[in-house]
């Protein structure tokens, strides 16, 4: 067999539809993109549905395909979202978003973000990571962007089927909700249990944290509460890494990517000057993508800022953030490995006037050693929809890549 | 997210084959349709298969697919025709199709069809309407056209694991047959109880109705019967308006097309001027789209003429019939509001020198608001087949639409 490898570039909800502030063209028609066009014209092209035509998909289940999951392996937002920040993970486990709040002494909850607090969550995260609950069960706790945080529950029989104790009302002025347990099983009831333990110790400690008597002193409501919402129970799940039998890598900015990556058993490489907006490094992700690529067999390297553009509603800039990307690509395929393929793809689509993603599919283009040329010379909604790849489904699309690779394993002898 | 609205045009059995009557082109070809090609040009195109490749489908499943449903989701053709001609049905009911027939006193079928009757139907109907069988069944009973009817038994424990009292014998003069439980259940046994008692009864009553006094009095052979046949249990089925929370609306003359939009949870609008055939009233079926789509979400404008001149190996009065839907088509797009797309479909092919359905693909357009149009300028069955929708089941073709509105939910976060 001969084996290759595959840098695969994600430009983040890229896909749109023509829009009139660009002479109806879309986004990726009116920017000027000589690289990623060069690869549509000396590779072979296409549209893929992430999961089939018509159905949005969020960036985490868009990269779950991407990545060569399955729909159906998706673990639920909490999970990824505790990788994505660091945390592990475990078969088992029950994760849960959390808020930092601020409620007064009859549980009534006066900020749900607890003044949008963003300084410091990591020193109040840390008194309350790995304390015991009940019965053998632990909780992990970690601070995620501004006031959200996650909790990880471990421990003997848990079950994700409790209630949420953030009221989530429009209006502050709710009390915040003791959680129950969503069905009759004594699992679903020891970890309403642990989790109504944990958001008491959490309130008695934060309550008389140093950090929090400094917001006080300094006029901000204290972050003396934990609200939590969205439980989801870690699946037994095999790491596509560990299924396909490669070395994978991913560069990204976002912690939702870079969860994914872990889920997947790739490594995950960020770097504070990838943003996940217009002012990320480029440069620096073509760099580590070549990088990584050496010690790799499949490497990802994410742009999130074309999809931020769209839920914008700007296609002006959304073209900028597309020739970025094109910027980004051209660095890449500069110095391509001659055994490595470079391709192009999208989670979703964002149009821009829609402001939210799309069901509409995406362009995709593989480049690389002896492909098979199409005649599409543009790589866009409109000409790839030309290409000689045809319409495939995201899994088809990865599935080809890893063929390419050569670790697909024959059916038949 | 930004919501928009559907008009969907179907011409039944449009697809159709090269013919030699034609120069050897397609009816939708050979016709001269400027608005289809129009929306074609401004439009993005491409094949559907209603279940797939090769598989020919009726005109209640094709529009059961149209409409959203899958095929495994087809109840039989009973429980549509019953809808379909404004019975209620319901789940649990088991719905028969029947004729009106004209046996002796021994119980032999001297007519199937009691000389095709056409008049008086619904008189000989009303009087079997209502009618108590046993254990709580109840019997209703509803004409259809000419000697056709609809027999819709309600009550408890039901089955349609019953056999048919049809001879179905290709010349009559045959006894009619006694329904048969075809299992062992209680509940077979008991609605072919229900069955034979339902025939007995109506025997009883049609024998001495005044219709049928007058009909012997002219000559005609009376409707003294109520041959089964073709038992079908409707099934628990959400209609698709509630499964996608929106308001549907299908204009159409045939009683299929009208019993799917009903199974759908859509509005059913016909009307003496709309007649199923060619001398339909295009104009008409226009103006109620258009007023429809004001109060809807989506609408279905269906026209039959099509399917007709196909099953009579009509080529040239088929391209006539595709004109007329050119006209109506015309009509709608004239005044289509800003936020609908206008989307041209079939429910299968009836190719002229066939006579009947068969499994080839069928062009479709969606034309509106901000589509990614393609480089398809005629509507026909080549054209088409280059479209950058590709080539999808209707399925995927009726998620598309949906997408584009605004209704199908996003999946994962």
């Amino acid at each position: 067999m001969l084996y290759r490898k595959v840098i695969m570039a994600i430009a983040d909800g890229s896909g749109d539809r023509p829009h009139p502030l660009l002479n109806d063209k879309t986004p990726l028609e009116y920017a000027d993109t000589p690289h990623l066009d060069r690869l549509a014209a000396e590779g072979i092209t296409g549209m893929i549905d992430l999961i089939g035509s018509g159905i949005p998909v969020g960036t985490d289940m868009g990269h779950m395909i991407l990545f060569g999951f399955q729909p159906e392996d998706y673990p639920g937002r909490g999970p990824i979202e505790a990788l994505g920040i660091g945390m592990d993970v475990e078969p088992g486990d029950v994760v849960l978003r959390c808020n930092f709040a601020t409620i007064n002494d009859e549980g009534v909850v006066l900020d749900r973000r607890a003044g949008r607090i963003r300084d410091n969550t990591a020193g109040l995260a840390d008194a309350l990571d790995g304390m015991e609950l009940i019965e053998g069960i632990r909780a992990y706790f970690k601070p995620a962007t501004e006031h959200r945080a996650v909790l990880v529950l471990r421990g003997p029989g848990l079950s994700d089927r409790i209630s949420d104790s953030d009221p989530k009302a429009p209006n502050d002025g709710q009390p915040y909700l003791p959680v129950e347990a969503l069905d009759e099983t004594p699992e679903a009831k020891r970890t309403a249990m642990a989790v109504n333990l944990f958001m008491k110790k959490a309130h008695a400690i934060l309550a008389s944290h140093p950090i929090n008597r400094e917001r006080m002193a300094q006029g901000h409501p204290p972050a003396n509460f934990i609200l939590t919402r969205g439980a989801g129970r870690m699946a037994q799940l095999e790491p596509i890494a560990a299924t396909m039998k490669f070395r994978g890598s991913c560069i990204a900015a976002e912690s939702t990517v870079l969860g994914v990556a872990k889920l997947a058993g790739f490594e995950a490489i960020t770097d504070a000057r990838l943003t996940g907006s217009i002012d990320t490094d480029v440069e620096l992700k073509a760099k580590l993508a070549l990088e990584q690529i050496a010690r790799h067999d499949i490497v990802y390297v994410h742009l999130k800022a074309p999809d931020l553009m769209g839920h914008d509603n700007d296609p002006l800039k959304k073209a900028l953030t597309l020739e970025l990307f094109d910027r980004m690509v051209g660095l890449i395929a500069e110095q391509l490995p001659d055994d490595v393929y470079l391709a192009l793809a999208a989670d979703h689509s964002t149009p821009c006037e829609v402001k939210e993603h799309t069901g509409e599919p995406v362009p995709v283009v593989i480049y690389g050693p002896s492909i098979r040329k199409d005649r599409v010379t543009s790589y866009n909604e409109m000409d790839c929809a030309y290409g000689a790849l045809g319409r495939m489904s995201g899994h088809e699309f990865v599935r080809t890549l890893h063929g390419l690779m050569g670790y697909v394993k024959k059916q038949g002898n």
